[in-house]
């Protein structure tokens, strides 16, 4: 363990308190107060601290109370006090009104910081709640940061940290960062980027957020090499002006995706019962995010779709694109979308058609772009040669391939035979991932799933593994063409590209 | 059989041949010609003949070959006019330069109409094809009327006609009746409708459309009793003037939902090389079909759910809903979309309020509207008492319930039992049920899926559980809260209520 301390910091010229940052995202000891000596107990500390044992926490974990005793082997210290080495970073999860205390005992032995579970603070309205949370907040300035009280606490996949209650949460590690008030829209956010294939490096809820709030997190963020995208679910903001500063210093260095709630007067009713926050007038928020360069969007599908395209495709605009697809609806369906979100899927020149077309099934394809491929079941190899010639055309920057895999269903009903065996998934993958190599030009795979029934889980499989290989070889997928378009406008907004 | 005979009428005064729509959609014996001996044979003929057995067709099945033989026990007949029965329907897969011919023989022994699978006409651009086609037109007119050619044909459960290759189709009939030019949309359509709830009267395939055509269509349509929602997929039409008068008449009577494809310039040349159409300006169209009062949607997503809410929501407007759901996020998001179309979620008076808080967890839920329920798992019965209690409100006129029942996955792994066993599934659809008999409001379950991998196929199972049971219980599903209240706005618009 380093034998450094941290000393005390002058405040810088930004007004923030000094923080050590890798000290409460990366800690060598966890504290956590309030785990009681039953294994099977639904407090929240001993869910934690169940929780950060499932996801594989490498450092030292210190369970605390005062009735004392033993957990899972380990000794549970009556007081943080007693803890025999230097603690980085505290879980308080104790009853609301032994948390300034708790918070006093933490700072005193040099915890950097602390995240609150704990609820029963300003969001109840009572006085005894605020005053509470006042004390916290008293606590935290003289030198200890605090998240929450009432929240989920920090998702760190690189060093084990994990929100209450997420012991299933993937440890890869990966370049989008969240922030939000709502542990529920954070926890609900982690698990969608799990299976959608979007990886964190690190998540805050912060929910009242008594000290560590989001334009502090802004700063930290828009600073931290591991980001590389950051997004935030946003209920209501604290010191508007300062958030808005550091909004545009952020964006101005990386991507800062931005679901604002809250903006209809029913909404910043429910925000109001939500987190006690304001919510806001929906033309203002709009005009102070394109102020601020920030990437808008409208709900909980979209910003997980947005960020993953920022997080999976290079950081450039695409301006015209090409889609593969069997089945003329879907080509028509896509200019429609790609024209309302100003992308040109442009028809490829005459010798690029020719080309494509000697590959494709007759009649019935289309090589002018969309690219019909007629038939739901053209092989990959021929897939990757449209692939390579439409690249061939320099307007087109980016390619999306979509594949409705449920037509295999069929086939594997003629055959008797599993639909996972008489699909060539990983051939495609592999043709998909060589035309990318080749072209320099990126792919995105979309795979619709339309089947619902419980008769059709092996077509729904056979999606997910797909998605599954395609993901793990850097490629993009999306559910519907709709979002994958979608999507890239707001890459090409964010770099420069056409705005509709 | 019937011994009467179809007299040769007068063309009505609309202008369109006399047509016996019954003989068609429900024939007593149909010829299928163009199917080999072959029972493994990949012919369009033979196709069609496997999916009308498997369907389970229970009128005279005659195929036809020039060759003859047998073919699952059937005679196959060298010509039509072999056929000792009177034949309804005839479906034409032969190579399209024997198709006029095949079309004269179904004429002349009085079939009512055909579909023509093959392809092989004007959609080529060659003289040949034009030609064929034109000669199809040429028979047509002397009195058998056809679907096609270049078509996937007719869908209709009553009788056990199906689409090429349709042989999965649900039987079960319904009030939706789609009519499209694309055979890939229309069984893309006919296959997401099985999963997601909707149920047919008929679907007909019409590809390019030599004779039956969309205006006809609609007007039989808007006098079929079975169907009670029309929908239609348009990527260019032949006479705009008499389909704008039939829209016009047919949407005055039921809910036209038209999904107008090809209104990018990229995407009216995709039409072009799909189907030969014309495509369209975007203003024109909308305020085309503002003005006949049809329900415009943008993509077939949205296609099927409107259709789904239109099919199962009772024919009125509901300017005020109530939102049921776990996570305070979810409220605000609802709220938020909510406001963008046009509905109103009005606060719930404070005896309501108390009432309803009586039955949820505390601290965290919230009674306002949307009602927050705080924790995922509230129990089914507790539910039903806040359903009850919202519809006590006479400005709620529907509601919605959101169940995020992956939370459930927890509690099946904290008791080591599979995670359709420790949800409440049936226990919550009958108490939604019972919630709308006794306040006579119509409710919506939204059933949102965010997983994606293959270790959680058990919740997607789970999902499709639930619904299953919801829609067996004649209640709407949706995967997202923002289509459900999108559809709904839709429902508003064309029965008069609030327009965004």
């Amino acid at each position: 363990m380093s034998s450094k301390t941290t000393p005390a910091k002058k405040p810088a010229k930004t007004g923030y308190p000094p923080t050590d940052y890798e000290r409460i995202f990366h800690p060598k000891a966890v504290a956590i107060l309030g785990v009681s000596a039953d294994e099977n107990g639904v407090g929240f500390g001993t869910g934690m601290l169940r929780a950060i044992m499932a996801m594989g926490y490498e450092g030292k974990l210190y369970p605390v109370n005062p009735k004392g005793g033993t957990i899972y082997g380990m000794e549970i210290f009556r007081k943080v006090e007693d803890i025999p080495d230097r603690v980085d970073f505290a879980v308080v999860a104790v009853n609301a009104r032994y948390v300034p205390e708790s918070l006093e005992a933490c700072l005193r032995i040099g915890v950097a910081g602390a995240e609150i579970l704990s609820s029963g603070f300003s969001e109840l309205g009572t006085d005894e709640g605020k005053e509470l949370e006042r004390r916290i907040q008293e606590v935290a300035a003289r030198g200890i940061r605090v998240v929450g009280p009432n929240c989920f606490g920090i998702y760190c996949p690189a060093s084990g940290l994990t929100f209450l209650p997420g012991p299933d949460l993937s440890r890869e590690t990966g370049p989008v960062a969240f922030v939000a008030q709502s542990g529920g829209m954070a926890i609900d956010f982690a698990h969608a980027g799990k299976w959608l294939g979007i990886r964190f490096s690190k998540m805050i809820s912060f929910g009242n957020g008594a000290d560590l709030r989001e334009a502090e997190l802004l700063r930290y963020l828009a600073r931290d090499p591991d980001t590389r995208v950051i997004s935030m679910y946003i209920e209501g903001i604290k010191d508007g002006e300062r958030f808005f500063s550091e909004l545009k210093a952020a964006a101005a260095k990386k991507p800062v995706i931005v679901y604002k709630g809250g903006l209809s007067a029913a909404g910043a009713r429910s925000v109001a019962s939500h987190t006690a926050s304001m919510g806001g007038n929906r033309v203002i928020w709009q005009s102070i995010l394109r102020q601020a360069g920030a990437v808008q969007v409208n709900d909980t599908e979209e910003m997980a779709q947005v960020n993953l395209a920022f997080a999976m495709l290079p950081p450039k605009p695409f301006r015209g694109i090409s889609i593969v697809g069997g089945g003329g609806a879907i080509g028509v369906t896509a200019c429609d979308t790609a024209e309302t979100y100003g992308i040109e899927i442009p028809a490829l020149p005459p010798e690029l058609q020719d080309r494509i077309g000697s590959v494709l099934p007759k009649p019935g394809s289309s090589a002018i772009n969309p690219i019909d491929v007629a038939n739901p079941l053209v092989g990959p190899p021929a897939l990757k040669e449209v692939l390579l010639s439409a690249a061939r055309d320099e307007r087109i920057e980016l390619q999306i391939i979509v594949s409705l895999l449920f037509h295999y269903k069929g086939l594997a009903l003629a055959f008797g035979r599993p639909v996972a065996e008489v699909t060539p998934y990983r051939e495609l993958v592999q043709c998909i991932r060589d035309a990318v190599d080749q072209t320099g030009k990126p792919v995105i795979a979309v795979l619709p799933n339309m089947t619902r029934g419980t008769e059709s889980m092996d077509v729904t499989e056979l999606i997910a593994l797909t998605r599954q290989e395609y993901l793990s070889r850097g490629i993009p997928v999306f559910d519907e063409l709709h979002d994958a378009i979608r999507a890239i406008s707001h890459v090409n907004n964010y770099y420069g590209g056409k705005v509709k």
